[in-house]
């Protein structure tokens, strides 16, 4: 009767977590959405292909997923199984939907963008309640050399300079980022990242060089100069893990 | 040579703490920077004063205490002295800052005013990058039923309905609200209240009421009735106390 494919969405506080990927410690958060998927469905269907991976503390709240299980195996209603894997999972990984796709959908063969976001708490002081979600800058920034900065980024490019890939591994370091922005609400400062698709680190990479810049230890810098270098020795430090959140993947509108 | 007072202002994640007094087992707020001030100057000036208490996983962005030292006890320029406590506490609490005020002031008796948030999730899923710091109701809220009902609270009345005082315990039990409001974002509704003075957990009892108006299950609630029959049994639950944060509480304008 062949099998049903459903794409789920995942969101999850990446604190506890060796990134999405499975770990043979079992810490990533892929292995606890297996685990939940072989109580429901046994362990020879604990399998999943993610949009993407994401490093070590780094949280999502719309990782993209998908899953196969056999007609016969699928013993509930489509509309509980989102249910169903959420009642074998721990409080920090929840599966916000689960939609049904065509046997041919791939997560990470049919997205066609991702979009990221950075959380930044720019005061002298830390905010206790965002200290596991948002990177402590503790001197002013200047949000508008950060979002002149920004702008630049916006376009195809080659981004070697901001990816963490040791030589050798990196093939084609062009890609295309459709945004890049940052806004302000009080103490708090919010990222924006979206494009077709991100090299290792990248987002970090350009998050770290904007708030140097925010710093202003940068000055007169030239966006368009540090990207012809494609030289990774001279931009900025890469944003620590646990201000990133993997926002959302984009697929192409069903017909 | 007389003694320094300080206003500190407080930010705690209350996850781990049984509300801001102190407890024989250590673990209220309070006894963190109590401990703090102990190793700045010495255990018999381990005493702080605040504006106000929060219950067992209540959270603060802006709770106010003041504290006293002895100016010869004071080795250190005023300006570091939030530094110098934020050292010694553990990171679910910071001194926002740490202000010089006048001998008399009085972090409780002084306050003109107090602002409090309650967030909640709405969606069928819980995120889980706010799992301790909102209530998850997964029915959807009607939000104009709830903006209605809470501008009712409004003005001037007697709360007993929304406390939960134990017979005999309760004095005068009218208050002056100032603000009773809800808003959305996406899946995220965020209450604001503020008022003079609040009695024993009376914002948890009007958010839980209003969270049952906004799940229509109280069809033609009006608020001013429960107000007027001052039956506590015939309000809503109390709402829990991970998704409540004493916000800000306010103090005359300084001439």
């Amino acid at each position: 009767v062949g099998s049903l494919k459903f794409k789920l969405t995942v969101a999850y506080d990446g604190a506890s977590y060796h990134g999405w990927q499975s770990q043979k410690s079992g810490r990533g958060v892929q292995d606890q959405l297996e685990s939940a998927m072989a109580r429901l469905f046994g362990a020879d269907l604990a399998r999943s292909e993610s949009a993407s991976r994401t490093d070590t503390g780094v949280h999502a709240y719309g990782m993209a997923v998908h899953v196969e299980i056999p007609a016969e195996r699928f013993q509930m209603p489509e509309n509980r199984f989102a249910l169903a894997l959420n009642a074998c999972l721990p409080a920090d990984v929840r599966v916000r939907s689960a939609r049904r796709m065509p046997a041919a959908f791939h997560a990470r063969f049919d997205a066609i963008g991702k979009q990221y976001r950075y959380h930044v708490w720019n005061h002298p002081v830390m905010n206790p309640l965002l200290r596991q979600q948002a990177w402590h800058i503790p001197r002013p920034l200047n949000l508008g050399a950060m979002q002149a900065a920004a702008a630049q980024f916006v376009g195809r490019h080659d981004f070697r300079a901001f990816t963490s890939h040791r030589a050798g591994e990196l093939g084609d370091s062009c890609r295309t980022l459709t945004r890049c922005s940052v806004k302000r609400s009080g103490s708090h400062f919010t990222f924006c990242l979206a494009g077709e698709g991100f090299l290792y680190k990248m987002c970090r990479g350009i998050v770290g060089t904007l708030v140097e810049i925010g710093r202003n230890e940068r000055n007169d810098t030239k966006v368009a100069e540090l990207l012809a270098q494609r030289d990774r020795r001279l931009t900025g430090m890469n944003a620590p893990a646990h201000g990133l959140v993997l926002w959302k993947v984009l697929y192409p509108t069903r017909r």
